[in-house]
């Protein structure tokens, strides 16, 4: 327990605290999308470690990432020497899934957007096939993989992961950090803080300087 | 408010009363699957006809439709003249869409299984491309898309329509009736009281024979 000043101006202070308390949940892409990570750094790896660095400058500030999150960064990034400082303030949680409850018209809207993105991915499909009368198949299945991933993932949440990050940011009143328009369109819908892409490294030190 | 007898008894009716309604929320498949309409009629329509009878023989049961569901369903019939006895217990009725919370790890699972189908959709597309080097497109196309289709919508809610039983039936504690692998699998997973396709038409004259 934090030992607080007697009388109204120490629970001024307790509130003031954890007010400012910011639990920063950041996306791999933060240090794989090359437009983020190289306001970190020159390699995903050297991003890393110098957001951790900043992050433990500002000391009301913790970071956040799911197992599943920590584990695919891992294998993107050269080494995860987490930086000795940032020990104090950088957890591996995952959200507690079976738990947390969400809105029902979430789900009706995810349905229907993946309903006509289905459809889209068989009519690029069809199209592919009939093109490939004419043409070399292997050109025609690199276009039809593009064209698909397009039609069916892009801008949409589309993995455990990007559900994991979701959720915890639900859990904790966390401030999501990501590059990844399915992600943070997502997290809006449901209220959950973001922050763009290409304001989060003056976000970091802002939060360094309000210290 | 219903008279009810003074003292444990009357209790003991009210509780009785409580727990025999029923709410069954019938799926378009119901009367569209001919192996479960030909329980009830020759024709779709002669099925929803007879199904709407037979419910309104059982005086603690109501049907309920969701909007969407019903508009289908109408698509689907040559008439939906429901039987005048039947007014009295059927009722178009959409779920609290926006109210309703259900389990994020719900999310999480069908995330989870759609990231799989669309692989497994994509391999469809690259076989289909690969095959029609050597054979008429038409006959190739065919092929793409029943086995896509098997691949992305098969045994999962794919649909507006799909939500919105599931919901409704979550919502009004409801017995949920379909033919549908995919609603059935979800609305277990919720909890949802649900009877097999073949069990429907046994399971309303029980609900008659039980009065």
């Amino acid at each position: 327990m934090a030992i607080i000043p007697a009388g109204l101006e120490g629970w001024r202070l307790a509130i003031d605290l954890e007010r400012e308390r910011e639990r920063l949940i950041p996306d791999t892409s933060v240090f794989t999308n090359p437009d983020v990570y190289r306001e970190f750094g020159d390699s995903p790896t050297e991003a890393f470690v110098n957001f951790l660095e900043m992050a433990s400058e500002a000391p009301q500030v913790r970071v956040y990432m799911p197992a599943s999150v920590y584990e695919e960064l891992k294998k993107m990034l050269r080494t995860t020497k987490i930086p000795p400082r940032a020990r104090a303030i950088f957890r591996v949680k995952s959200p507690k899934k079976y738990e947390i409850q969400i809105p029902a018209f979430l789900l009706y809207e995810l349905i229907d957007d993946l309903r006509q993105r289905i459809n889209k991915g068989l009519r690029v499909a069809e199209e592919a096939v009939r093109a490939s009368a004419h043409r070399n198949p292997d050109e025609i299945i690199n276009a039809l993989r593009r064209k698909y991933r397009e039609a069916l993932r892009e801008g949409i949440v589309d993995s455990k992961e990007d559900i994991e990050l979701i959720l915890l940011a639900l859990e904790l009143d966390g401030l999501l950090l990501s590059a990844d328009r399915g992600i943070l369109a997502l997290a809006d819908k449901l209220g959950i803080r973001w922050i763009p892409p290409e304001e989060i490294r003056e976000t970091l030190e802002g939060l360094i300087y309000a210290t």
